[in-house]
């Protein structure tokens, strides 16, 4: 990719090329395998962004929508450059707002039809910032993926929190427990008092094993998504639901919004740098209702989520 | 009320019971009128904060849903104390951010369920900031109504911004035009760089009339509401419509989620400070979609509302 207004830079430490190439592997290794499970063919979009937008770059958007398993639900991948980096984009690093900034991840979130498989959501990044008095940018990544079901199985989430911990143990056995306690606070609707689901693991502004390994574990994120969710998807995918089911899916879908529109980095990352709008609301839920001051009674399926599932848990201590 | 942390000030130029009084009226007058077309009767409940909350008050929320004529939609009454303005309360005033503040309003929004008839909102409020070098607050009106049609009609739009005019134009005649464009300028996605819908009236920080006229004003908006749009809501209630018409509703309504989630001051005002979330959030339609990339077919009635309704127009130069 050649832009206008600034090049990639050279880092010894940093193979961008590579990291590209990794991430776009990684896309289609995804793809190929959510494939084996739709009928329906991902629509395929390359795009450009157009010299008048603030963002310059590229990306490769793969979606499904309307399909047999995934009602919507897509895997991105992104590379873009901008002049100003938006406030959103770092915790860590406050004062570099503003400053140019270069971009490189894939997203993804699936949202399916069957109520009983949850919608899940990956996501790894590499971000480099020109701070105004140095000649080399400084960089760091930042993943995760985390779990938002409807009717759950307990089985399902300690089997994803599992497969996490193992992605994450090679580089240091501190990172799934922290990452998980960062999961549960990043992922969590305040106005609802709240969480979006059932957590995974959230890392952001990271380095700290250094380049190289900071990279693998970045990426090993992204390669334990299939083997975490696969499993639920297939062990669900024949659950029988009705209307009320669908209803109760489409009702909590409306947090999923709230939580990206309202809290969510990446999308206003995203929206507020000028990226490509379509490509970052394949976040959006198909379907979704909202209704007053509704909540399930007790002892129902529904009410379960709420009262088993929802309020923060260390899911590998029973296991 | 009476609240713990602080007290409603003491304002000579200022009546707060009064206007409490008149907004109350206000409100009650508005949904007389929407319950003569609507059968269902309108929910009501009255709230006070938990004395927990970092928002002290209380509020009278009035919302029907699943109706007749309104698929969703509410008008609420709610006044409330609270000891950090947030960020988004005011634009002309951003040192004023984190000092205590009271704010009083009236909110409507009507998702009706016939695709012909268009979606409406209206608030108009009260805000006083007690500023911290001064023993009396600091105090302005806001408000505004606007309209989001589906399948739009002329008359409909022009009728609309004339009954703005003249609830206007008895405060001056410059103040039509200049909040006809601030409507546009407010409700505006970037990230779609599309309009919500053909506008309206907006205004906020005022007080340029003094504390009496500017209140009057603001109330004229309020009590403009029913003029405005009852005529709308009578002219397309028969017209007949089908699934492709609710679909295109549905999906549309995704960018009214979209700007009060990501942009609307008085949404994240009210879940910033702590405010009752059922209520700020019965703006929320009852049911959307979100489609790919999706965009009508040149010469359908779909593509009319892009090409005819959503560019900024002066509605009234041709009347």
């Amino acid at each position: 990719m050649q832009t206008n207004h600034h090049k990639t830079p050279v880092l010894k430490e940093l193979n961008i090329t590579n990291i590209r190439v990794q991430l776009l592997e990684l896309q289609a290794n995804i793809l190929a395998a959510l494939q084996i499970h739709e009928p329906k063919p991902f629509q395929r979009d390359s795009w450009i962004r157009p010299s008048d937008s603030p963002l310059q770059g590229d990306g490769f958007s793969c979606l499904v929508e309307d399909g047999e398993m995934f009602e919507r639900g897509g895997c991105n991948f992104s590379h873009v450059k901008g002049l100003k980096l938006p406030a959103a984009a770092s915790n860590r690093h406050p004062e570099l707002a503003g400053t140019p900034f270069e971009a490189m991840g894939v997203s993804l979130v699936l949202h399916p039809r069957n109520p009983y498989i949850p919608t899940v959501h990956l996501n790894i990044r590499l971000m480099l910032v020109q701070a105004e008095n140095s000649d080399k940018p400084i960089f760091w990544f930042g993943g995760g993926m985390d779990l938002t079901p409807y009717y759950p199985y307990l089985d399902d989430v300690k089997h994803f929190h599992q497969t996490c911990k193992e992605a994450l143990d090679p580089f240091g056995t501190d990172k799934y427990l922290r990452f998980k306690k960062a999961c549960d606070e990043y992922f969590y609707l305040k106005h609802r008092q709240e969480a979006r689901g059932v957590g995974g693991i959230f890392f952001d502004d990271f380095l700290e094993l250094g380049t190289e390994q900071s990279w693998a574990m970045t990426l090993a994120t992204g390669q334990a998504f299939l083997p975490a969710y696969l499993p639920i998807l297939m062990a669900r995918k024949n659950t029988t639901f009705g209307e009320q089911e669908r209803d109760f899916q489409a009702y909590r879908r409306g947090r999923y919004v709230e939580f990206n529109l309202v809290f969510d980095r990446g999308t206003l990352f995203g929206l507020q740098s000028g990226g490509r709008t379509e490509s970052i609301l394949m976040s959006m839920p198909p379907v979704v209702k909202w209704r007053y001051n509704w909540s399930p009674e007790l002892g129902t399926p529904e009410a379960t989520l709420y009262t088993d599932f929802l309020p923060v848990r260390d899911w590998l201590s029973s296991l």
